[in-house]
Formats: structure tokens, C-alpha cells, sequence
């Protein structure tokens, strides 16, 4: 439980003259700051005080509604009983946590993974089984060797990785999802970066094709998303869909844990979302982020030692570099913090002590002008320890 | 963690139809709507898109700063380290649980107590060691004995208790402060009702008595408060004052809970607060709920059976009615509800089994006109029953 050293050493990335690829933050100047006060003025103006009362754990209805049809179509149809509102994803992965495990559960985990899943559900006890993963997402032989120590949940990132920007391919998701079902394990699908695609095909999700099966939507695959990056996270809103029978019980323990989320936040989503705004600005996102990504793999071509790699994700808002075996990217990081640049040693993303030489680069946050100098004084500080 | 049948059927005491003393609301129609509109410009104007990020976990230090300066006097000196901003003080609740509970360890706590922190802390393990109160709050002398059980953390809720509306008197303060440092149990102070007082005068608040010891604001006692009762809830906005150390790992078991509190909900309770609009708005609250509560008494007075009695709580927002012995509040509910009258079981806030005759009786939601009207409908289901 004692905040480590890395994450010390990274407070000072947010001092301005830092260039950060450490971070996961959304470009904060193409929020719609105008149009989220249009939205705060008609909230309060039609709804009143009730938008600044208590509202039901569940989250209030018209917002459960409203993702319950977005996420619906004709093969597969969600029900406002199918989805909990959270604060955020992070709550969601919480909460399954205290719903589901039990000490010494087993959890598969692609390897790398999110790091904040796994500071989430270590305290419950949880024992990590990672499965390897290549550049379309986790391997299903080796998913299929995790599943013989029965886990109780499959976690995974299956669009743009967080930390590796990978995307799991639509074959390798049929025969997750059937596998995980044959051997009861429930999968958790955290897929916050789904509609920030730049290129090629979007992909049926986890619970779409596990909501063909006859179980439906009352499958075994629990899907979260979230608002923050699509809108904005400083609001707080993300929500679960899952099976009913679930959904009660996640909101039992959300009651404990907070309550609900902020009914204020929650509607002003709602209008929002009702008045369109997601259409006009995640293609902004999307058009600003392609444009980072691509300064951020240009500057690393140019900049970057030879023999490194790095993946070259379709969407979201990381890459993963591999330095040389030699080099190690904890031990990087306070020579880069003095050259003023940040980034997140891979390791921290990794069991069995593996990703010592990588690097997790996050690339939605500075400008492309910034990307390119901060490559650039990030290849000087590894060119140094070469 | 299945929802009881108290739960399920007091979910018709929403209906417009029913008059509820069930719940826990303040009058939404005090909220300062139109002040929080202004809020909501001024901080987007000011603050744009950095009042729509993310933010660090332990609150912006605005807010913190602002609740260190509001709590610190000359005797005892709150310090912005000494301060966590959380979701509601629920979520302070549940966090303190994760932190200091492990399985078995036990927990003094009033006998009535918050419903809402036995159900948060029962998952952890806790065992519940219940000490008697009287007008004046948790008895001295059944601390003492409690204590000798060697309990982790004593629980309690100094004024207008949930759900008995009763303020733990002076004296009994400076002795539950002492007891419990002498006996190394942690004391949580959960305060939401503090600035409702509507007679008679405030009193030291514990963490301000721990503080006059040599440890300062480091000591043993945690405080919990809320904006929830003085400006709204549905913003979602509590706190913890405790010494640093605590602070530090409260905050590690929130980052992995919900990351941080809403930050723009956080920007608009800072603005409301600096522009004095606690100055404005409690004074009303204050007055109406007075009126209510007057109300209140005056109809169990005039309606309720002879050999019935209740607390006269010096403010907040509930009083506890004890019915004649025979009586049992569960088995009255449905009665009242087919009546259109709600209030909560006393027996729910109790432990050993006690408060069968009880009823807990919320008189911030309702009018003065519907409280005696409703009451006057309980009042005819009793009679009933008698």
C-alpha cells in the first residue's frame, strides 16, 4: 500500500516545463467547455434542485436508458436493468473486484496489462496469471493454458491496450469468449478507448458476440466504459453493463462505497449525449490524437535508436517502446525527468519481472510539436546509456 | 449483501403520492440553484478544460486549503496535508474500513447507529461491539466497558445522531477523547449534521479536543464531513481532516476506488464556498428545518398514542419514536405504506436485536402542511394496531 518510487518521482511531470508522455490524459483544450455550459444552464434551469439530490445507486434512469439503446441493436438487446452507472471505470473495476473475489481467486491478465486493475483487485487477495500477447492482443494458447488454473475472471483491454495500443483481433474475441464461457470464467472487458479508432475496421466487442449466444446480454462477459475519454474524465461517469443479476449486485456495493455517482455529473452527460455533442467531438479527438500518435511514431523513427522497437497502435492513446535488452526503463527515468521529459518504465505494467527495457508512452496529451522535442531529448538521455 | 425487504418496499415511498420520513433528504427546493448556475459559468470561464480533467486523488488543493483554513483556530491547526476530499462522506466511510479493518477486529459503535456504516464495514470483517446511549449520547461507562475489548475504531456520530437525534454532551466528549487514546482505538467522528444546529450551542467537535493534546491534529480522532447537508448532495463532495499519515494511505485506497472525486463538482463547491454562499444558504436551511422539526412534535404530540415517547433533537434532520413495547416497527411499514406513509424501521439502526418498537422519522423532506399530515396518518395505523 506505500505509493513506490516511481510514482514519486513522477510528480514532477506536472511541472509545465516537463514534457509528459507519462500521464493518460485527454487533450484538455479540446474538451467542450461551451458546449458543457449550455448543458450545466438547461440542467439546472429544467431539472432544478433535483439535479443537486440524492439519486438512486443504479444512477439515474435516463442515462441507464440512453446506454441501454446505444448499445443495443438487433441482435443483441440491452435493458436499462443491464447497466450501472460508476465514477468513473475505475469504480467498475472496483467494485467486480469486491463482487467477485474472493482471497486467492485466480485472475487471467494479458501481460502486460493495466496497472490500476491489478493495484485494484491485489488487495482482495487476487493471484495474477498472466497470459502472453502479441500484436493482436492476448494468445489464445495461452489463454487456454491460464484457464486450467480455473480463474474466476478474465481481464482485458481488448481495443488499444493500456500499456500497449494493441487491439485483439475479431478471431482471437470468438474464441475468448467461448473458451472463457466453457470453463466459467468471467470475463471483464474494459474498453474505455473504443471509439477513439484512427484506422482500420472497429470490431464486434466481447459482449456483443458473447450476447449472440443464447444467454444474450445475461452473458458472462461484464463490459465497462466511461465518459472520460470521449467527453471528459474530470466528470466522473462511466457505467457496467453486465447481467442483471450482477448489475443488483454491484449496486449493493456501491451503495456501501459512495452512494451513487454525482447526479449533477450524470446529467449533465445525459444532455450532453441527448444533444448530440459526442458526434461532433470525438471526431476532434479523434483527428487531434491520430495526429499525436503519428508525430509520435515519426519522431521515433527519426529519433530513436535502431535496434528499438515500438508498437504502432490503430486507436487509443499508448504505445509501448522496447529498448535494448541492457537498458532499463526505471533506471531511465530520473535522467529523463532531468532533461524534462516523462514517461512510465513498461515494468510497472508487468508480472514475472518481465518489460524491464520498455517503455509506456502516452501520446494524446502533448502537442505534436512537443511530441516530436520530447522524443527527441528522450532518444538523447537512452543514446547517453547506450 | 442482498438488499432486505425493508429496502425493496420502502422503494414506493418515492411516489409522489407518499408522504416519506424514510429517507434521508435535504428540502431540494433550498438548494441554491441559480448560485450554483453562476458557479458553474464562473469556473468554466475561468478554469475551462482543466475544470473537465483528471486531478490529483487527494482533492484539488484549493478545496483543501480552503477546509484547512475553515476547521484550523488557534488551538488547533488543520493543515491542507491533513485533509482528503472524497465522494460524500460515504465513501470516507468505506475507505476508513479498508484502511484500518482487518477480519475480527472489533468496532465500538452507538446502539442505535448509522445504518450506512454498519453495511460498510460488515464486508471487512468487522465485529460490532454496540455501547448504550441515552439522551446525551454513547454512555461513558459502556464505553468503558467496550473498550476493553480492545477495538480497532470507535464509531459514532457526536451530533443529532442518525438515527436518534440526540448531540453527545460536553463532558462525555472530553472523556471519549481521553478513553479511547488511552486504549489506542481510533475514533471516527462522523459529523454531517454539525452546522444544523437549530438551538442551544455548538460544541467542541472531538477532532478539535484531540487536538489540544500534545499530538495536534495528528491524533487518534478522524473527522468525516460533507457538503451534502449544507449545500447539496447530489454534488458528492465530503471529506476526512486526520493526521497526514492516515491521509496518505486513505488516498492510495481511494486512487484505486474511483481515482479522485469529480473534479468539476469539486471547482463549483470551491467557488460557492468562496463566494460565501454557505453564509446564505445554511441560515435557511436552518430555519425551515427548525419549522419542520417544530412540526414534527408538535403532531406526535397531538397524534400519537399516550404511551408513546421521542426524541427532541437540538437539530439535524431525524428524531427516533418509541412505540408502546408490544409494538413492532417492520410489521407496522406495510400498513403505513398502503396508508401512503413512510418512515424506516427503527430496528434497521440497532443492534442485539433491539428497537423492535422504534420508528425512525426523517422531518427535512416534507413540509410543516405534509408532516402533520402524515403523521397524523401514522399515527392511525398505530392506533390500529394497539
Amino acid at each position: 500500500m506505500k505509493r513506490n518510487a516511481v510514482r514519486e518521482l513522477l510528480k514532477v511531470a506536472t511541472r509545465p516545463d516537463v514534457i509528459s508522455f507519462a500521464g493518460g490524459l485527454p487533450a484538455a483544450e479540446l474538451f467542450p467547455v461551451d458546449v458543457v455550459h449550455e448543458a450545466a444552464t438547461a440542467v439546472l434551469r429544467r431539472i432544478g434542485g433535483r439535479s443537486l439530490q440524492y439519486s438512486e445507486t443504479e444512477g439515474i434512469p435516463g442515462l441507464r436508458e440512453w446506454l441501454a439503446r446505444r448499445y443495443s441493436h438487433s441482435q443483441f438487446q440491452v435493458r436499462p436493468e443491464n447497466v450501472l452507472i460508476t465514477s468513473g471505470s475505475q469504480q467498475a473495476i472496483d467494485l467486480i473486484g469486491r463482487v467477485l473475489l474472493d482471497e486467492g481467486n485466480a485472475v487471467v491478465v494479458e501481460n502486460p496489462t493495466y496497472l490500476a486493475a491489478l493495484t485494484a483487485w491485489r488487495p482482495f487477495g487476487a493471484k495474477f496469471i498472466p497470459a502472453e500477447s502479441d500484436g493482436e492482443g492476448i494468445r489464445t494458447d495461452s489463454l487456454n493454458d491460464a484457464l486450467a488454473e480455473k480463474p474466476k475472471i478474465a481481464y482485458l483491454v481488448p481495443n488499444f491496450q493500456n500499456p500497449r495500443g494493441t487491439t485483439l483481433s475479431l478471431e482471437r474475441r470468438h474464441e475468448l469468449v467461448s473458451l472463457t464461457r466453457d470453463n466459467d470464467a468471467v470475463v471483464v472487458e474494459d474498453d474505455p478507448y473504443r471509439e477513439l479508432r484512427y484506422e482500420g475496421q472497429s470490431l464486434a466487442s466481447l459482449s456483443e458476440l458473447a450476447g449472440l449466444l443464447p444467454a444474450g446480454p445475461e452473458s458472462h462477459v461484464v463490459s465497462l466504459g466511461t465518459f472520460s475519454k470521449t467527453l471528459a474524465p474530470g466528470l466522473r461517469v462511466g457505467w457496467v453493463i453486465a447481467a442483471a443479476e450482477l448489475i443488483e449486485k454491484l449496486a449493493v456495493t456501491k451503495q456501501a462505497a459512495d452512494l451513487h455517482t454525482s447526479t449533477f455529473c450524470q446529467h449533465l452527460i445525459l444532455e450532453l449525449v441527448t444533444r448530440g455533442v459526442l458526434e461532433e467531438v470525438v471526431p476532434l479527438f479523434r483527428r487531434e490524437y491520430r495526429r499525436r500518435r503519428d508525430a509520435m511514431l515519426g519522431a521515433l523513427e527519426q529519433y530513436f535508436p535502431r535496434d528499438a522497437i515500438w508498437t504502432r497502435p490503430e486507436g487509443g492513446m499508448f504505445l509501448l517502446a522496447t529498448l535494448p535488452k541492457h537498458l532499463d526503463g526505471t533506471a531511465l527515468l530520473p535522467a529523463a525527468l532531468k532533461e524534462n521529459v516523462a514517461f512510465v518504465p513498461g515494468e510497472e505494467f508487468h508480472l514475472n519481472g518481465r518489460g524491464r527495457n520498455t517503455l509506456r508512452l502516452n501520446f494524446s496529451n502533448a502537442s505534436p510539436e512537443r511530441i516530436e522535442i520530447g522524443i527527441e531529448r528522450l532518444a538523447r538521455v537512452i543514446s547517453m546509456k547506450c
